[in-house]
């Protein structure tokens, strides 16, 4: 028997049982916090010898010198090309869409010039270096690698230092083969909060980087939000989720099959189908129980349909998208007859597949669009990983002696009115060079 | 006697020394912090009585309910209205300027359309709710509410919620004044830690906000820094900083007196001075000495050059370039013959203020761009807050029959290469039902 959550609009608690659905308290563990600060000042301190010791402990790979760890290019050209034909053009393909995808965010420089000619502008420029971290173990994901890569390199990044712990000596070579493809400079068989302390603070071997992207265990993700302000990070990221709409006319089979692919990431990974049928529900719940006993990962998956799935019936779909904007899911697939007016309605989503043949793990895979994506109702406020997070931008000012007077008379007023003469006096004498030209 | 260090390229410890004078240590302070969890766990759990608690108790304000402490939109119109002509006239015209450099940042949706009839693209949407801190008493600076305001305005924000602290009832006019110009949409007199608190959990009477922005001191920092996550936030400002590359025929009192403008802000304000020529940085100096002692805050002024400032001399200008990479400075004006040519191989920098006409206070007030910027050598990674930081992007994916059976195969090879099946077979409904029809 398949145990989910149904819930409906015309409950009186609705609101509120969602809320409690979707929330997502993030408590930060004590003794993770005290760990990491531990190796953080000691990477800090010691450098080198500090990753050493920590990878000896932790993931029982000894190295006299952390040059040791690194994996050779030559390694990651090996492993892509010892790859079989069906892999490597699967891996080949999904690159060359990611990337295709990728040159379209690109942000350019711009600049323009007022009547005075004063020039005003906006300069892009790429991070010079960025540390991308991939779990390793079981968990490693060549398309991971891809999705946090692909971007950097199409910003222009001239160094992507990868970190990857082998625990036991075990790496993945789809994980060499998707680095080796999607441009990694080097390589490292590094993890755990020792990997982003050094790639934060820079080790004899290991060069500091400006930012670090990449998904991670509570380790890695408390690491990173200590070491935010001294490089950038992407955004730690929640469970993974998907909210479905669907009208009542897709195969329930292929819905309950998106649900799984998303409840099949971890047992708090979160799946949630909206529909205004309830008899529609009904045999998409009739489906998933057919369909969960041949699962590879069916206890992963019933336990997190039990944990955080849900089946909720609504009014119409106009409720439904109602419920969506609240959520701000990371993954909203819209399997209705009408999914592009339907899009323009909705405010809040990571990442938004349109139709009943536009089924999520296209984005995760080969789409195009970036599969690392706001969770936990983050899209709010947060956007996919891009391009344009491996870009920065500066401002650009240049006055003519004309426009200095001009602007210059407008910032001494403002200036005095907050009591910094010296801003004043700064614009003035710009103001009175012109006036006396 | 003015005391500021002095460096030279030549020196072998020059970069060490330049590392030194440029690190901001942001060590977080424990009274800090556990006042700050204490406010943030009052707030979320009682709401409206907590904050009035804290508004009594920390700003002497005494009010029955939240709503007493709204200034009402007729209030912020009368401070506008009741300004004097010039300084009416000089916040206008700044509001103007940077609306319309603004205008030129807002993001586009886009989309397009594949070979197969496979549609990508990002939509781009406003954050519905913002909050703005607005530090009060002695540091209440309008520039501040309309470079904050104004870019979530020209995002189209619909909700812009002000929070400013009004300790013993006090209010500056100019901010109230310039929150009815940038059009702010709701002003409480709240501060410190419990305003952070209340925007970012959301009281009976104060919306909660998808993103919180503006300067504030440790507390509001360290709070902002907690709430993380929930909320957006913008980044945590460190001191304010300039680095001026002058080529030695500038004025030395429009130098000294552009360092003087960043010095003034406080005491750990850094201003530099890099010139290939040693004879002029004794004039600049002999400049600051002669000045200082008409400046109204010359002892901000000459604790900050003590503190931090210094008059590097390079052995060219293209080392003066390689000086300002490393430091990644907030605010940089090249006062030299070739600005343009010397932007291009600038780096890293917030906003470049190009040519000896250009002193940075222009950008501080009306130039256009937004005076937020980042500090602390953040400029490697980060951005100056604009209209893009009030817009969120959705990706949008839209299969055709065969783009699904297409992507869906290549998707279903990585997906079991990862071991995801529930994710192959959800992509393999889709091949086999293009392949059948």
């Amino acid at each position: 028997m398949l145990e989910i959550t149904r819930l409906s609009t015309t409950q009186p608690d609705f609101w509120e049982s969602l809320a409690r659905l979707t929330s997502d308290e993030t408590e930060t563990d004590a003794a993770v916090e005290n760990a990491v600060t531990a190796i953080l000042a000691a990477v800090r301190k010691e450098g080198d010898a500090a990753v050493l010791r920590y990878t000896s402990e932790l993931d029982r790979l000894d190295a006299s010198t952390v040059a040791e760890l690194e994996v050779a290019p030559e390694r990651l050209r090996a492993a892509f090309e010892s790859l079989g034909e069906e892999q490597r053009a699967a891996l080949t393909r999904a690159e060359e869409r990611i990337r295709a995808y990728a040159e379209r965010q690109r942000m350019k420089s711009w600049e323009y010039t007022e009547a005075d000619g004063t020039m005003l502008g906006q300069k892009v420029t790429p991070l010079d270096r960025v540390g991308l971290y991939v779990p390793g173990g079981k968990a490693a994901y060549p398309s991971s690698v891809l999705m946090n890569a692909v971007p950097a390199s199409v910003a222009g990044v001239s160094d992507i230092v990868m970190v990857v712990p082998a625990p036991d000596g075990e790496l993945d070579p789809l994980v060499l083969a998707a680095a080796h493809l999607a441009g990694v400079t080097r390589v490292y068989t590094i993890g755990g909060a020792q990997a982003i302390a050094a790639l934060a603070y820079g080790t004899a071997t290991i060069p500091a980087v400006d930012k670090i992207v990449g998904p991670g265990n509570a380790y890695v993700a408390a690491a990173k939000r200590r070491v935010f302000g001294r490089v950038g990070i992407d955004m730690i990221a929640g469970p993974s989720e998907i909210l479905i709409i669907c009208d009542g006319q897709t195969d329930p089979d292929w819905i309950a099959m998106d649900l799984f692919s998303q409840a099949e990431h971890d047992e708090v990974a979160r799946a949630v189908l909206v529909c205004p049928d309830a008899l529609y529900l009904d045999q998409v719940q009739q489906s998933m129980e057919r369909l969960l006993p041949s699962m590879e990962r069916s206890d992963i998956i019933r336990a997190a349909l039990a944990n955080r799935g849900a089946l909720i019936c609504v009014r119409d779909l106009v409720e439904a998208e109602e419920v969506t904007n609240t959520v701000a899911p990371e993954h909203l697939e819209l399997s209705v007859a009408q999914p592009q007016k339907m899009a323009e309605r909705i405010r809040h989503a990571g990442a938004i597949f349109l139709g009943r043949h536009t089924p999520e793990v296209l984005g995760d895979y080969c789409a195009g669009p970036n599969h690392v994506l706001p969770t936990s109702g983050t899209a709010r406020f947060a956007s996919p990983l891009g391009v344009y997070d491996f870009q920065k931008r500066s401002s650009l000012i240049q006055a003519t002696p004309a426009g200095a007077a001009e602007h210059g008379r407008v910032a001494a007023v403002l200036a005095q009115a907050e009591g910094l003469t010296a801003h004043a006096e700064s614009a003035a004498y710009r103001v009175r060079a012109h006036e006396q030209e």
